[in-house]
Order: C-alpha cells, then structure tokens, then sequence
C-alpha cells in the first residue's frame, strides 16, 4: 500500500490538515460507502449520478442498464470523477461560521471502460453485489445469459485520489470560547434496520444468513 | 406548486415509473437531505463536490470558502448538476439481477450567481443554517464581517429537476418467486443521535434548545 499521486485535479486546497492520500484512507471509506456519486460530462454539461459500486485494490465496478447516458459515457472513455460522502455528525460551534459537519469524503478521478468478456462480468458483477450484500451472492440463483447482456458493467481504474476526513469537537475561534453557548457534535447514526419480509415470501423460508449479518450494522 | 418542465437533461429515461416532477416532491427530497453533490466543469473535466446547502423555493444557497474552485466556477455562469440521495434501504430480491435499493433521489440542473450584497448574504447563510440546524441561528452570535468577507455564497435557481423515488418490496421476476429464498427490504435508518458535550464547554452549559429538538430525529 502506498499513496495516490497528488496532482492538480486531486489535491485538497481548503482545510489541508484534513486531506488524506494514502490508499488505505481512500480505500476505507469507499469500502464503508454504499453510493458513489458519479461525474461525467456530456457536451459541456455536467451530470451527477449516484450510482452502486464495489471496489477491488485501485479499480472501482459500476454498473446500470447498458443504454443509458452513463453507461455510454463510460463506453467512450470520457473522464469521471467520483465522491463518496459518509456524514458522521453535525458540529455545533458556538459560531454559524464555525459550524460543520464531521464526515469521510473521498473524490477520484479515472476514466471507466466497459468489461466485455463474459467470466468477468461475472466476477465484477460479484464484487459489486458484495459491497452492499456480502455473502448474498452465494444463496441466489445464477445471473442469466439475458440478465448480462441487458446490464453494462464498467471498470474506473483510479489514477488519482484523495480522502479529506473530519472528525471530533468544533473548532472555534479564541475568544468564542468565553461565550456561555452550548456546543458539540450530534452524531448521525446510519444503521440497518430490521429485516422486513416480503409480502409474497413463501410460506416457512427464513432470513437468509448474509441479510440476518447485515441487521444492526453501520453503513 | 406545480411541475419542473422536462427537458432532455432532466428527463428520467430508466425505470421511468419511479420518476416525479412536481416540485413538491423536488422540494421535499431536497429538504430530507444534509449534502448535496455537485457538479461543475473545469477545462472539461468533472468536479463532484460534496455541499451543505439551504432552500428557499425554487433557489438552492450553497456556501464555501471565496478563494475555492467551485466558487470560482459558480462566479463564472458554469452549467451545474445537483443531486441529493436519500438511502432508505437495501432491497434483497430473489435474484442479483433484480437486488437493488430504495432511496430518494433528485438531480437538477441551473446556474449559479455569487450573492454579493450584505443583508441578502446574511438571509441566506441563515437559510443554509437553519437547513441543517434549525432555530440555531438565533442562539449564537452575529457573524462578523470578518467571516462573510471569507465566505462565497451562491443562489442556484432551479432551471429543471427531477425526482425518483423507489420504495416497497422486490419487484422479482415472475418465475423467480416459487425460489424459496428469503426477500424483503433492510431500512437504512439515519438517525441523530445523543448529542455529545464539547471538551471546553464552559461550566453550567446545558444543551441548547435547537440540538435538544435535533436528537432522536431523521435525515
């Protein structure tokens, strides 16, 4: 494990003390996310989508329906850029400048190209149920012929990237401390629920192991 | 209240039953959310920038540091894509073809204008205040002009938009449902949680009412 390269587009101008570089960083809170909000232009026109991943060492999978906008866009080697946001909790300053949020974000930069043969399909399709449903992948049938050939799966190898993370008390000014106002963090929990059962769930069949894994987890 | 007009850029082209365009449900998903990602073109290459922000009617009020590229973008007219995404759950089908999640989603479009003058400057950073804390305004101090002179502002007025909003159970294939495998929905749930005393918070400080009222609630 190393650093990702600091270039122009990656390096982080404001609050510098809390920028990251190191893969492990990066790396962590991709894997602790559950939507990449993707960036692509298309004739001078930015849009933002927000899409399911999976990630393996430098390589971040995505997928969609083959014909839409992204997945064409991805096709035709345009470059991306890509945030992950984890909000961790509102900070309460004893200023409105002050106050923030705590959160792990991480922006990358790439260029995605459309996996075509057919045993990595499968595999990358794999990686990107994982991320979300560990161990789901096991207890379903198979992916049919169709299924793949109607889903379009890319690979963002990662060129460059960086974390900025934010964390603990607010920061405020010197002589804001003086003032008799309350402050602290407001922790924003995001947790899964209890399963709910579909409607038509068949009579006697019980939580699946990996979802019964999944309840009162994190994310 | 009436709908944003379709455009080819807003228009929803997949799973098109998911799709809304009355601004109250635009309006809504927005005030749900705590970040907005957004996204701007620089020497045609995508920025995803993760943003507090405030609404007022159809004017989305963004703030960050002057001297940052993306006030320097909205200064420039530069076309800008938002989207804010809810997750409320991750939906375990019967097949990984048909897993996905629930969410609420809104993607808009607009341009950005810097607010220059100063009681305009400080109606909306109370807006964007009271997006994330309400009522927090008024227990602390006035900003100085100090801090707004750092601070860019910006309106995005609201060109077009649209909502997609994906809720309930599975929806499998037909054949898929005699597979007795479990299937139903895990809910993501982002709660606030107990709010936690700053290490410097002077003697005799008790919470503030506007964090009491933010603890135990959603986002």
């Amino acid at each position: 494990m190393s650093d990702y390269e600091i270039e122009d587009r990656n390096r982080v101008r404001r609050l510098r003390e809390k920028a990251r570089y190191d893969k492990a960083t990066v790396h962590a809170v991709l894997d602790a996310g559950l939507v990449a909000h993707v960036g692509l232009v298309q004739d001078g026109q930015p849009f933002v989508i927000p899409m399911i991943y999976g990630r393996e060492e430098g390589v971040l999978y995505l997928h969609g329906a083959k014909k839409t906008r992204v997945m064409q866009l991805f096709g035709s080697g345009a470059p991306v850029c890509v945030n992950v946001t984890l909000l961790d909790g509102l900070v309460a300053a004893r200023s409105a400048f002050s106050s923030s949020m705590n959160y792990r974000s991480v922006t990358l930069f790439g260029r995605a190209k459309a996996i075509e043969e057919e045993s990595e399909q499968l595999r990358t399709l794999k990686i990107i149920s994982d991320h979300a449903f560990a161990g789901r992948w096991e207890e379903l049938r198979e992916p049919l012929d169709s299924e793949i050939r109607q889903t379009g799966i890319a690979a963002l190898e990662i060129e460059s990237a960086s974390a900025k993370i934010s964390e603990g008390p607010p920061d405020d000014e010197d002589f804001d401390y003086a003032t008799p106002v309350w402050a602290g963090v407001v922790p924003i929990v995001n947790q899964l629920g209890e399963a709910e059962d579909d409607p038509r769930l068949l009579a006697g069949v019980s939580l699946s192991p990996s979802i019964a894994a999944l309840q009162g987890t994190r994310r």
